[in-house]
């Protein structure tokens, strides 16, 4: 496995990959590998093949993070990710830093940004309001340094991965993108890499999220007809906060497609959420 | 000449040269063509050589028009612009229309833009808000199509050139951009196709960006210290509002590197100019 921190660097080898027809899956992270990202990688495999190559990013992009939120804390360990993504058969792990991704002359700093209008409202942008122009921002630069044929997102971040494939599509990037299923611990709970920041009574709550989506799956198939979307809202928020250390951000149901919420929940509706646990904010969805 | 109306079939054909190596050259247009855009052509071919490809696209695209502006009497002659295409030795002319563009089903507009928030404030902005954001929208799509290596620019378009720049260093696209000198007619008005929209009258009046542009030049020179930029843009005006058609839209002293105005006029300092002729708008810039 290659490493490499160079913007430069890992464009040429991008380019040349491009004029060799080898083609390049690429799996951008913000690093703290765990499962999930690593389904990831074997998604980004299988869609190459053994004559292809897997890139894999790990950059915590500043831009995605509003300044009162956990980027300092965010966990990092790119030792033990190396070995993970050696393990798992990656060709490339790339890790620039601030300076290869956004230099900063005086006479010219970073001034372009990636803007996402309509599905990025709502939802995660409702807590973190520059969160998806981050997000879309540093996607593009990194589709533009690594010309992946192939791009794989987790499932758990659900509007994130609708966000970046309507921008592939409006920008017409030559990108496929592939999202992954969520993958879970035995109770449930989503792979995150900010699980490591719940303490241990803390882990034990947040598997609130994964009970409140099988909550809201089981009302949906019980009930004959469809459910008004804000009573069961206030019935799953009532759910998870008898966690002491639990508070509902938000508790959405809507179109899969459009993002656009539904005043009923029905099956084949989605549904997603966001919770305080103590101070780590986590994230689940799935369709019911 | 070949020429290619939808964009997936102009992408499919810029990957094959991409992988086969084939230097492709790019000049996009809004049509109308005249001697400046062939100039660019010029400058493609020099730096793509015999074995490179030249693509010119005409579009007249109308996310960088307000809904006030010009967008449905802006000039457009397909018949006469494909022949001077042909004669000029392009080997491309990807001519979309608004549907391969900007493709609008219900269920999922167009909604991703590419935004500049430091050289498009200012001069071309103050009068046309949303302007840069749908050139710099418009450009990064027919990168991504059109996968060039080089890109030739007008210098007539200053801040669009420079706004472009510097949307390709932020976002890592890798292009070259290359910028050529402004064409003008022997009494010096700058190349443009909106001067098919000025009448006899007023086409001669037009003149007087040019001579405003002489008229300082020549101040700095003569003057052995720098002159205050208020005062010789009032000066400018009052020049250019003798004609009884003309009325300036602005006049600005700047930094060609930053585009922040400069209080002095002096030699090396950079002047952009926008005035009405009538009811057509007019632009041009020099250096000092």
């Amino acid at each position: 496995m290659r490493i490499v921190t160079s913007v430069a660097a890992m464009q040429r080898l991008a380019l040349k990959w491009n004029q060799r027809r080898t083609p390049i899956g690429f799996v951008p992270t913000m690093g703290y590998l765990h499962a999930g990202h690593i389904s990831l990688v074997g998604k980004a495999r299988q869609s190459v093949g053994k004559r292809g190559v897997v890139v894999v990013s790990i950059y915590v992009n500043p831009t995605q993070f509003a300044p009162t939120e956990d980027f300092a804390s965010y966990p990092r360990d790119l030792p033990r990710d190396e070995k993970l993504c050696r393990d798992a058969g990656v060709d490339v792990l790339f890790v620039p830093d601030d300076r290869q991704m956004y230099p900063a002359r005086k006479s010219a700093l970073f001034s372009t940004y990636v803007v996402e209008e309509c599905l990025s409202r709502g939802m995660e942008s409702a807590s973190r309001p520059t969160h998806f122009r981050g997000v879309t921002t540093v996607v593009a630069k990194l589709f533009n340094i690594v010309r992946p044929d192939v791009a794989v997102f987790g499932a758990k971040d659900f509007q994130q991965a609708a966000v970046v494939k309507r921008m592939v599509r409006d920008l017409n990037l030559p990108v496929k993108v592939v999202v992954a299923p969520t993958v879970r611990e035995a109770d449930g709970l989503a792979l995150s890499s900010r699980n490591k920041l719940l303490s241990a009574s803390e882990r034990a709550q947040a598997v609130a999220l994964w009970q409140a989506i099988r909550q809201a799956r089981q009302t949906v198939l019980a009930s004959r007809k469809p459910i008004p979307a804000s009573r069961l809202k206030c019935a799953l928020k009532w759910l998870i906060e008898t966690r002491p250390a639990a508070r509902v951000d938000y508790i959405e149901f809507f179109n899969p497609e459009t993002l656009q919420p539904v005043a009923e929940a029905r099956r084949g509706a989605h549904m997603a959420l966001a919770a305080w646990v103590g101070k780590t904010r986590l994230i689940d969805n799935a369709r019911l």
